[in-house]
């Protein structure tokens, strides 16, 4: 997907909403543990019920690699769910993975070609050589990982090093590499006032919040110091939205949540 | 495993030796892909002819990940294998994993539980709390990217904070986390010359050392710099063996560039 599409779709649902697909097996409606794949019946329940109100899903590969084979094909189903229904949603593999060239290149041809989601987290710890073969494929963007929503952020991302932060060390430096029109960033939502700070050094590219709501983010304050010409940004709520109830009415709970952040995203976008 | 058991291993097998199972389809003999599992033909022939010669196997996740269901069955297969034919073998899943903590609980337990491998390779920038869940595991190792072996290694890892290199950081920090014991560390053979500062800062980790041989990476000079009294060191060979010949000599070909670095090995510790 271009980056103009996906803003099309931000301007017409009147929503910038990442729903996180972090599905956990103990979390879910017992009656979903009688279907052939509980996880992927979760996800497209969730979906039907949502789809019309978030522009993105995020499932995030951790949780389907905890149940091996079986979550890796309810990862492969809840993919081609999308793609084949819903081919204007924008995809995310939150996989936050990164290793040498020709490695980092088996993971881009996996999440790209092979699963055919529109995006793959990566760390920076290794540097360009590490992103840049993310960074070869067209219409596909890569979200580098540069201030998370963690306690351990402050461990090393807000390190002084030539005189600023880790994080806008990565933000600067990123912007040299090849393709990094492709890139986007992830951004905890947990800090929002250097927000104003990280959009003096990439004052176009999206920006990927997690945290708004469970972990403490506060959304008009996002927008305020994240927001571009564009939007800009995407907010993933991931537990705040899909565990909103363990019952039966699992799906229209979840979207009850997602039409609440939905109707104050449509407010700020109309401002 | 626990660290004891890999030490008298290496005593044992005289070889500090670790073969990188970076198996990639296009790469393997020919004759190999009229197999069900070409992948696991290859891996399993691979660990027959080269077990009594090294001490740890290493399969990169994303060669695996990149075929899908398939090659996640086949890295199934090979774990499976070398813990019921090779208990004695140390085994090292190099995913270069991290997230938030409850995602990098799912990792662990998907890696060390499930898929039963006795460590994990750990990126760093997340901090803390995103390598801690994979310390709490009992006789398992979190092996932490400190100095990698690419080029992209000079874009962040060397950067200047607090006085030292950002590598060099990540080490002293991570020594105060929580169960620490169970830290190794990646360290790239090709900076052989760093190892000397390395020791100063985590005299008694061991580190696992890609890079020899292919990479450009010196064995003396790696073991005069880096080995400790425990020896401490796991040199990793993944192209140089594996792919030693494409023909129906494969596993033969790789046993022999095995033996002669563990040859080597074995004249270094009885030194």
């Amino acid at each position: 997907m271009t980056t103009k599409q996906l803003i099309d779709q931000i301007r017409k649902k009147q929503s910038f909403l990442c729903i996180g697909l972090d599905v956990d097996i103990n979390k879910i409606p017992k009656h979903l543990l009688e279907e052939d794949d509980p996880i992927f019946a979760f996800n497209k329940a969730i979906i039907d019920a949502t789809h019309h109100l978030c522009v993105a899903y995020k499932p995030n590969t951790a949780f389907y690699e905890a149940y091996g084979i079986k979550g890796w094909q309810a990862l492969e189903k809840t993919i081609n769910y999308l793609n084949e229904n819903h081919p204007e949603i924008y995809t995310i593999a939150d996989a936050k993975r990164g290793d040498i060239g020709n490695t980092s290149s088996m993971y881009a041809k996996a999440f790209f070609e092979d699963l055919g989601f529109d995006s793959v987290t990566v760390a920076p710890y290794m540097g360009k050589d590490s992103v840049e073969p993310f960074l070869a494929f067209q219409d596909k963007h890569t979200i580098l990982l540069a201030l998370t929503s963690n306690q351990g952020a402050f461990d090393f991302q807000t390190l002084s090093v030539n005189g600023q932060e880790l994080y806008k060390e990565v933000l600067s430096i990123s912007k040299s590499w090849k393709n990094s029109e492709n890139l986007m960033y992830v951004v905890g939502a947990t800090k929002a006032e250097f927000l104003a700070d990280i959009r003096k050094i990439i004052p176009n590219s999206f920006l990927l919040v997690p945290g708004v709501g469970a972990q403490g983010g506060n959304l008009q304050d996002v927008c305020k110091y994240g927001m571009n010409d564009s939007v800009g940004l995407l907010i993933n709520s991931s537990r705040g939205i899909i565990y909103a109830s363990q019952n039966l009415d699992f799906a229209e709970a979840a979207a009850k949540k997602a039409e609440d952040l939905q109707s104050q995203m449509a407010v700020i976008l109309s401002q």
